[in-house]
């Protein structure tokens, strides 16, 4: 991986970009666009060393948690020269968890044998469902053997590990199925973000946003990843102190757990 | 707005809905649903006091940045009852500013002219263009004329401030637009969350969640808002500390302030 970022590039690379309106390919036909519009990853004029460096494959099924991959697409999305694809079964629309409905740029057909990163989000029952289909986890399988980095947000480890990816891996996902991942074979950590050679897992919905930036930091330096930082004004002020099972009110923690038994109990049958 | 948690009706509710699998619509025609199909805000058997309590609508539009709206997205959808609706200008799929594209819920003309909270994200380029937009800021002033929130992540409130929304009242912005915010009668405040009467504005982009957070909590009190947090594992853990220009290194201030500059000239122009 790069560690040294050469501020020039990144500065007049950007600017143009911006100058050109391409990052939010903003045009007066506003609601006719094609999806081969330019966008920032699209950029023709990236340094060499940059242009199409990276290939990133994120899966995309029904039910799974939008914002468990939306945070790492902002973040992975600033790798100029970097291809990023939302990739699933086919090109339908998707209709994630929280009733918002996101399409995919390609499907499990398009993608070649060796890309950069594989990532997988989590949900509940859509996470679920997705570890009981034959061609996501084939897919992921398939992948999974030729690429550089094997990576998750949230319950996506369930499906990395279903599909025998994290076999002795340190790895870590929601708290609340973290111990699930003894089932197959990984080693639960409780920690927000886990690198264990070239598998890198997040924790719940919102690690997201600290795994990405880690993966920045990792693929292009820390002075790179800072920048994309202030960019998106990464300064998180939660307004409330509950944001893990440390934190929370015993009878909230109690709750959350009573409340995905069912689902820990169904998972449990699948791994 | 209700400060209490009756804990039972959110336990069984929630658990119901996990159970049931219409928080993912998670099934076997894993690419065939439609968007009709039920998800957390469309559930029936919510209290009373919470059906249809709340209507919420999230403007979006091309070039934006999907996760100014994602992460508040997430938020609202853990309002039962509410309705929580992405509105565009038409039903077509919007390319966002990192190249993921969203659909839709509803168009413009669907709104109706009283609803809960009215909410625009922000973006670079795509936020100038819907700035120039006679019909999205005409939609922006009608339905804010009629709603009890208007709100905004990131440079949205640039969007709102175009469309009269913000005069008199304190506002934050990106911190790179926030002096613009003077430019449309607003008073800048250099905070996460802003709170100014029935105007609640967010900074760049991730603190969407900080927002959307404190919304949940302002609607349903803070212990229900504690278990969204712990659902969503909000407890942040950045790998560096570049998030807002106190903490970032001078040089990348000054590269991001150059590189926007452009951006902030037409902006100028506009408002």
């Amino acid at each position: 991986m790069k560690q040294t970022l050469d501020r020039r590039h990144f500065t007049s690379l950007l600017a143009s970009i911006l100058a050109s309106g391409a990052l939010s390919a903003g045009n007066s036909q506003q609601n006719q666009q094609s999806p081969d519009e330019k966008t920032m990853h699209d950029m023709q004029d990236v340094p060499a060393e940059w242009a199409g460096k990276e290939h990133i494959v994120m899966l995309a099924y029904p039910g799974m948690t939008a914002l468990d991959l939306v945070g790492p697409q902002y973040m992975f999305s600033s790798l100029m020269g970097a291809k990023v694809q939302v990739v699933a079964k086919s090109l339908a629309p998707i209709l994630t968890d929280t009733g918002l409905t996101i399409v995919p740029d390609a499907s499990f057909a398009d993608v070649p044998s060796a890309v950069t990163v594989l990532f997988a989000p989590g949900g509940t029952s859509g996470t679920l469902s997705a570890m009981q289909d034959e061609e996501t986890i084939s897919f992921l399988k398939s992948v999974g053997a030729g690429c550089e980095y094997i990576t998750s947000v949230c319950t996506g480890s369930l499906l990395l590990g279903k599909a025998g990816l994290l076999d002795g891996y340190r790895a870590t996902s929601h708290w609340i199925t973290l111990p699930l991942l003894q089932r197959v074979g990984a080693i639960p950590i409780n920690d927000r973000v886990v690198i264990d050679r070239n598998r890198i897992t997040g924790a719940g919905v919102s690690a997201g946003l600290d795994f990405g930036l880690q993966m920045v930091s990792d693929f292009r330096g820390a002075d790179y990843a800072e920048s994309v930082q202030l960019l998106c004004e990464y300064s998180p002020k939660p307004p409330l102190n509950a944001g893990s099972p440390e934190t929370a009110k015993p009878h909230q923690v109690a709750m959350l757990k009573n409340m995905l038994a069912g689902f820990l109990e169904a998972v449990e049958q699948e791994v």
